[in-house]
């Protein structure tokens, strides 16, 4: 494997709209690292939220970076598939209670959490999906699983793994033929994707274990502020200002979706995504995590498109769902140019998308990677082809924080990307990214 | 308003692919007809679901799609917009006990019914979903209203609706700036859903209601054949056999998903979806009908578009979901050639799909309008455009029960559309549609 210099420096695009005040290119340069350890290879870049990341906490986003890397990692080392990988790393990134997913995520007006999650395989096309997953009510909430005890499904995304497994071990993945989904069921919601993760034996913890301090005291500061915003106000946009400037004070809910995308030894890519919602959302709102060609999207290479692909998405789950955004990276992928391919769509499919025509300003943030196979540089093995990884990172929130490694690597890298100074968050679009060579057995 | 001769004939297109076995492509004509009545205009197409209708039941099948067209005429004639009158066309055939939406839903594992359903705004773009919404279990059910009574909500689309309302009703639909909907929700599911609905005062009935003797019966026909089935074979495809040949026998629990398709006197386009979902679905499965693209979708004309366009999908709810196919329709009604655009999309979007390539048969249907304005042809009005509306009808599933009128007929004509003799469903295509030219104010 050879991690080497980053992709070729571009100029900024033309601002193509009024709402685009801003535009920042930023190209990383890796340093050049060789190894020929005969471990399995594969690549993962992951990311703990689009949002708002203060310099305070910088430190821990990107240690549950890291750590979800070297999760990914530790499979692919040990020939894993992509999807499995995938998993560990999402597992890992719920598991923080710095991430509004899983564990600490964003309490709902109830003061319950519910999870969204969903995993696709490139291999197979398949996709598994929860949404309002679970559910603790502060004070009230009588759920009972099979030992008669109250539990939360911890992980979303294992029981979205689950659900694609269900489709993906019998032969021809058959959506509407196993015993396990004898209807071939993709996306499960609510009490009833609960009952089918128990059944499915995915672990469940007790309750107050999901709910931090942090999540629980930012849920009643909220909800404070806005019953007083509402008493007292009648102009919406004062309500909305006020919710903002509140988030960022308090610096707290303003983190969305957490992500990941994986290439395998095979080739194969895999991409996943959760997320707590949004802070005081309605009970039973569902956002883009669980939303097919939204949250996530992964299609290995075929007839029709050279580029294997995977995608995550973050931020306001509602503009990530009108623009179905994951899908719409994806299929920008397959142009020569990565880079300039998703630059221009985050400006003119996402940030000035007619679906979005009358919002002030349209947030989120992707993790991309595309693949594509070449002869291997060294001539050291002529059964070897190298596979060239290009990765990226893009957000119009004013922060994003990511992590990458390939199997290769001794631990993984980890940044947090800010919009440059004077750029205004959900006009204004950074993109970042690298590119590194995987040698991998010719299939 | 003139109703004039279909579209041109056009001949099939040949096969591009093994699994379509025949292609039928058959183009109805109809009647001139001439009025003047200055009553607003306006144009519905709706559908009883893709699936199998019998016969016996093909009286009762046309019957409420003609009263859905007509409960949407009324709405355009007296004014309402496009939503309003899509809305009105839903509840209609939400409340047939013949149809798998609302009233006679198929029921799921449990012995409950869980809708889906969305709604789409051309105009503005919005969009309103409920997934698995309500629920009633055979016995033990345990959910309150407000009055202390059991209840569940009759009518999905309502909801989704009133969902879809609530980001129409203020400047700029805000998606995140409301106060009945502050953090700008477009789907909502289960329980919170439910009491979203409650809230809003979206009407409940008691329960027993939507539960009918046919939906019970087949229930328990369909519950005990599942378990016969899996104590006695261990052979997956048997078993999908077994139940297909049951569902056949029985002619019940094969029709999925109803919809309608509406453009108004001003030109907007509205789509909407609804469903019942799968019989012996898992609880929380959502289906397509809830999901952003592939139930539903609707876009006025604008700058990357010269045609509106509306479309409500109905069939195999993964199927569906995999290929968006709502939205891929939409988009392929851009090209010239409506008719030959939409077959091409059904064979190789939808049967041909890299993303149901294991798939036996792939099971769906679609109704779509596109509009376009014209000059006048009568010299009769100098500030009158005729508003051409081409509508379309095209299924994989053995039949598909349609009804369409203008806002100056007397009534709806009802077709039953089925595939020739000897294609096989899920294999093949049947499409079948045509053309009216409606009078509209120059905008």
């Amino acid at each position: 494997m050879t991690m080497e210099k980053g992709m070729s420096s571009g100029e900024g695009l033309p601002s193509r709209s009024s709402q685009v005040s801003a535009v920042k290119i930023t190209v990383k340069e890796f340093e050049t690292k060789q190894s020929h350890k005969e471990k399995r290879g594969g690549f993962v870049l992951v990311h703990a939220g689009a949002g708002y990341h203060s310099e305070s906490k910088a430190k821990e986003y990107k240690h549950v970076c890291k750590r979800a890397c070297q999760k990914a990692i530790e499979k692919l080392q040990a020939g894993a598939l992509a999807t499995d990988a995938v998993t560990a790393a999402l597992v890992e990134l719920e598991d923080s209670p710095f991430t509004n997913a899983g564990m600490g995520s964003n309490l709902n007006l109830l003061g319950e959490i519910e999870c969204d999650a969903s995993i696709m395989d490139g291999k197979s096309l398949n996709f598994g999906a929860v949404g309002a997953l679970s559910g603790q009510r502060e004070n009230t909430q009588v759920r009972i699983n099979l030992e008669g005890d109250l539990d939360l499904i911890e992980e979303g995304v294992v029981a979205a793994h689950c659900l694609a497994e269900k489709l993906l071990g019998y032969p021809g993945h058959s959506h509407c033929k196993t015993r396990n989904n004898p209807v071939g069921h993709s996306f499960l919601v609510g009490e009833g994707a609960y009952r089918w993760a128990v059944d499915h034996g995915i672990p469940s913890c007790p309750p107050n274990i999901m709910t931090t301090r942090f999540s629980l005291a930012a849920f009643k500061r909220n909800k404070r502020k806005l019953e007083l915003a509402e008493r007292v106000e009648t102009d919406f946009i004062q309500l909305k200002k006020r919710r903002q400037s509140s988030e960022k004070e308090n610096d707290s809910g303003t983190l969305d979706t957490v992500g990941a995308v994986v290439v395998d030894h095979e080739g194969n890519v895999a991409a996943a995504v959760s997320s707590g919602g949004l802070a005081l959302k309605h009970p039973g709102r569902v956002g883009q995590a669980a939303l097919y060609g939204c949250g996530c999207w992964a299609e290995n290479t075929g007839a029709h498109n050279p580029y294997s692909t995977a995608v995550s998405t973050s931020g306001c789950g509602e503009h990530l769902v009108r623009t179905i955004l994951a899908r719409e990276c994806s299929h920008a992928l397959q142009a020569e140019d990565a880079h300039q391919a998703l630059l221009e769509t985050m400006q003119n499919k996402f940030i000035s998308s007619p679906f979005l025509a009358s919002e002030d300003g349209v947030l989120g943030g992707v993790i991309v990677l595309r693949t594509c196979r070449c002869p291997a540089e060294s001539d050291s093995s002529q059964d070897k082809q190298t596979l060239l990884v290009e990765f990226l990172w893009s957000h119009t929130t004013e922060s994003m924080c990511v992590g990458y490694m390939s199997a290769q690597d001794g631990k993984a890298k980890t940044h947090i990307s800010r919009l440059p100074p004077g750029a205004v968050a959900g006009q204004s679009v950074a993109i970042e990214g690298g590119v590194c060579r995987l040698e991998s057995p010719v299939n």
